[in-house]
């Protein structure tokens, strides 16, 4: 017989983080066997984009299980928690909508040991509210840009940043901002030059990127 | 035999702006004839993506044309200048590339009597070199922002004004801003609800907009 | 603990518009703290696209608010009015399947003090429907024109008025009619130059325009 | 060896059209050796989109060509002419650029016996131009409407005609036109039933069907 | 106060065929309400995309409608029948799952007075399925061709037809039939002159097309 | 220093056929070098996409060169010839301009062993052409189908033959054939299941799979 | 009456493959009735996309139907079977969720004959999952690559495999994945050459080309 | 007067990467004007997609330039070099046409002080050629990947390393690749979470986040 099961449980020793288990369209039993493969690695096991009766599930198997509701992870297994970095990440939404996908950076961030500061609902439209915070983008060793619509907020923090960027356009909108990919356009285009950007709503990858920048920066 | 030629010459008395001679292929002998026709009104006579080259020709016709190289307009005949309102449009661009476009919609606000208040090269991944121009901005009767590549710039202005402003995607930019497509769908999806939008490069449909505010507008 | 609500309460001072409360996605408890944090403004608080259900909760926080339900708009708390212009707002339909987008429109505008003058359901398949109101197109300060399929009628209304014309593509159509692209498109393209766009099904945006305009205006 | 040439001679009679030949990126040689064979039919032999440099070589060949220079039609052989119909076909355009589309359209209608009124320079932005012709179009047999940018005329012709309008989008125009496909999604999307679209800059299609349309009319 | 409804009645009169009551999104009190105002007019009265129940509703206020299970269409009043001419319309689908629209097409033409031939699931993957029925095709006045997926049954018909070929792009498929876009595009650059195109699943154009040349063949 | 120049000469080897050259874009001392690595390997040597100049200078280097002209193709080293099967592939076109693609996929095959059958300019518009050769097709081991507009003989085909058919949409057509895309389209929508699809226009993608078949197969 | 169901149950005999009954849509007694017509052919009946619920009902006419619950397919009518070759075909998937599509194709091309090595979840994320199966792919005779999000897989199979590559792009995936779209452009721009393609989620096809391939191999 | 260039100059001291000068399109005048404003500050100045003859001029106004040919890169002015980290980058392309857009980003993360490590030529067709690198690979601090067609390498490379890839998707291709587009969206869908992406052919923008990258990391 065929095996289909073939976890990638080896990449946080050969990468640095783990394969996560992306739930939709998986039963709870699959997930669940899944975690148990990728749990033999040293890394944490992370499920994105669960819903709370997935959690219920998971939690009866991995009782130490945890789940963030706004990120929608489940965090099966941690890490020996130790902070990969002195410095920390900067997560940013433009609105209150782009707040989930945020949570699915800063979670995944953290859970791979970096430190995350949160600055949400600064979008450009009232520019007043993000210059209110140029002090913590520019002392960031890595910033996360989350912005439906137009996406503009991805280039002016880009503008402010001393650092790489990574912009997650999220599906936030409506007409013509056609699931996101308005948003993606406008950050792939960006004129500030430190911006690089992600598939719409990953904020699992944007969170991955952030730690494994903080993991090689300086203390 | 059919009559091809059938310019508007009504339109500057019925609706307050000419109808536009777009040079684009057309030869000079019709660029001059369709001119000729468009004399009779009262409003002024405009050729707008008009070369060095067509300008002499036309010039040869109109003695009094006048040609503004960056907008490549002809200014075949004035209006009989008065200013049509104490108050002023701003023309911001992000970067030097879009001061073509920006050219087309100011001189075009002018030849309709407008007063034009410029501001370029104020793009946003450097916000500091906008804020300076925030009271400009703020006192202006409208306000024409025109910008390539992420086209953020408009929902920028549009949270600082306190008139309407018109976006003019520009085709500035290369891969993914698609000729300007990228900045129109931005301007489009902006967060700043004040911000109305016209086709790609649309300078003269931008500076004939604005015109018309401030004729409408309170001396 | 970070802050996630910052409701720009200064826009109406800054801009003469209020920020609107998109309710599609918000739970009626983060609405109505929005709407706290707005009411401290001197402008209207007003939330869009939201159901009667929605309205019922809100009631309940703020006993004066009204719902308008073809605009799908509850008005929280009225601005002192005070009509801000003699002049009136034209708001056109191509058929009636638009005029939820246009009353959002038309709603808006009133809540900010300007005068509005409906005219719904005359396509330009029937082109006679839309001249018997050419003398009101005519007169009007501001005109917006809401369709979907085609949206030729934002053409041929811009051929007509001596002021500027809005385009509001809607979503009406089916097949090519891309959810309101095509009719986006068109108004983009019109060969009348005084027509500018907003994003699709997007009243909200034209009645805030609309108001700005006629505020600007001689009275 | 294999023969490569294979034009379909055959189509005249069992479809009462003929094949073109499509001129760009044929030598000359080619083109004539098509035309012999096409020439053994009854019908007429019509080559499109050919510059004057190819008319010279096919008139060595075939002296009675004949060609059309705004049509950029040579037509090789003409049909023995009888008028098919004692209708007409209206071919409208929205404006001057439009006119060589047209003129394919029209030139080859008529090379296949169809009597056609030409309405050139009516687009919508200056309704009245179309209106003066009401009584012509409303007598037609058959209405072909040529239109590029945001290509409304279609609509509004298609509800002034009491036969069938073929809509014939053109590449005129710039910015979000994308080479015709606005206008043709607008022609796909018009809200007059009566309105069928051929392919972007596609006359000779649309005189073809005219022709089929007034053949089959009653006399 | 507006009035919204403005049902064109005139149409049957001005151009030979009636408004069609488009059901979706509409209340059956709506349609009643403007199917009463198109009844003044001699012309049929034709609602569609038209659900079951809705049919209950208007079969109360009109006794004498009949639905059409298939095409979706309830005939709400019929116009005094008489054939409009003695040839025929071949309505065609390459599927089975195409024949709603078909049946949109055929109904439509029907109660318009023509004459209908259907020859339904001839798709071109047997392409002997459709040579069947050559005859039928040669001496048709006019084909209707509904086809999803690549829709190439249109090129096909379209080179064996003597007369006009409408395609009728319809929405089956999945993966990149894009909801019936490639079959549009497909019949769009047809390589048969003779076929024009409406819009995706668009039946009631095709039929309406199809009965306006029917109405002016010779008998 | 970094080698730049990694030709997989070990691909004939691995997988029965070879890394092709493609010129477009490279110099004639790159396009020789590169030959001069693949050299070594047992398999033809193929320059794709050449101009007659670039085989002047190849020529040089490689006296045996050989260029076919309509193919575009320079073949640099000739394999030991051995026919790699007593079947033949059919090599099919809609029309005449569709050669060159045609030519690519089958001077590719033939360089790689298989016997190659040429049928071509047998669009569907005339789908008589096509049945007369039914029995060639009917016999193939493998069909190529190369086809630009509409791209409906791929269906046609497709349900004609008893083999693998892959389709080669072609950049031929204009308006919204999109440079083949509308081809593409139709070819992967096909009705009939044993069509595959490769890239537009390539040709030698086409002929490498065609000759995998027919080495394949059953002498 | 028109006869609408004109299965071609011919196929098998003409071209070794059945035409397959695709479920969705059609009701069960639908369904049954094409399985009838296409029963008296002496290839296999197979119904795709089938849910549970409709096999119990075909059950119910064929007793002798089996379903494949992953693949989704209802094997109506099995063929007498005989292997049609020693050699086989590789199904391969990048992920656990392209598993379904994988299914389709296999026991599609099982019950057409061919043998079937499956190789599940070796995405190129770990590309040493896939190097593990090295030699079972160089010694196929046919391979076909399930995959979606960004198809890579398609690209290094193909530099891999001695035989036709069949790539099937899957739906697999979110934001820009565009429901397989950027799978089937990947796949269709692969730099290995033997790469051919279907439409998206088209196991079924797949599965005939394979079975096809197979066939015509040496034994 | 106005003022139209601000350049930037203060980017190098906030952000620690200067402005870059985007030579397409402006007069060597203008290039050189802004190359001086830029040269008040630290950071080093640098004009991308400079054609020799821009070279040419620059050099004269600053003696010190100097060119690199295949980047098409000008370094006016150097950074007082100190390499900012002992760990280098890695910068890979999938084939030598991609060699350019890798040398703009190589080139400009030396000229910010960065070590580079160049791996070119190695496509996923020939697995086996990026294989050679894996310890270069793993060991990077940040990895470059340039690739067009369909930039499968994005995520083979993303699969190997143990820190942030930065995609940058290039115009490499034909037909399907859209000028970079499928290549983009590989890299954005790509299942190894590591990778992020830019714009097309930008290298510039990878090399300064790249730069960024080391500039953070430990020694």
């Amino acid at each position: 017989m065929h095996r289909e099961n073939n976890a990638d449980h080896g990449r946080f020793k050969r990468q640095g983080f783990p394969e996560a288990v992306y739930a939709p369209g998986k039963p709870a039993k699959t997930v669940i066997s899944i975690c148990r493969k990728l749990a033999v690695s040293e890394g944490p096991v992370i499920v994105t984009r669960a819903e709370r009766a997935l959690f219920g599930s998971v939690k009866r198997a991995f009782p130490k299980a945890v789940y963030f509701e706004r990120a929608k992870i489940v965090l099966v297994k941690a890490m020996k928690k130790k902070a990969i970095s002195s410095g920390y990440v900067c997560v940013i939404t433009a609105g209150t909508t782009d707040v989930p996908v945020a949570e699915e950076a800063a979670v995944t961030a953290e859970a791979l040991g970096a430190k995350v500061r949160r600055i949400y609902d600064v979008g450009v439209a009232g520019v007043h509210r993000l210059l209110e915070h140029k002090d913590a983008i520019s002392a960031a060793k890595c910033v996360v840009v989350c912005a439906g619509m137009e996406g503009a907020l991805g280039s002016v923090v880009g503008g402010m940043a001393a650092c790489p960027v990574i912009g997650v356009p999220t599906s936030v909108g409506y007409g013509v901002s056609f699931g996101g990919v308005s948003a993606l356009l406008s950050m792939l285009n960006s004129c500030a030059a430190n911006v690089s950007v992600v598939n719409i709503d990953d904020g699992f990858g944007a969170g991955v990127i952030a730690s494994l920048i903080l993991k090689g920066s300086k203390r």
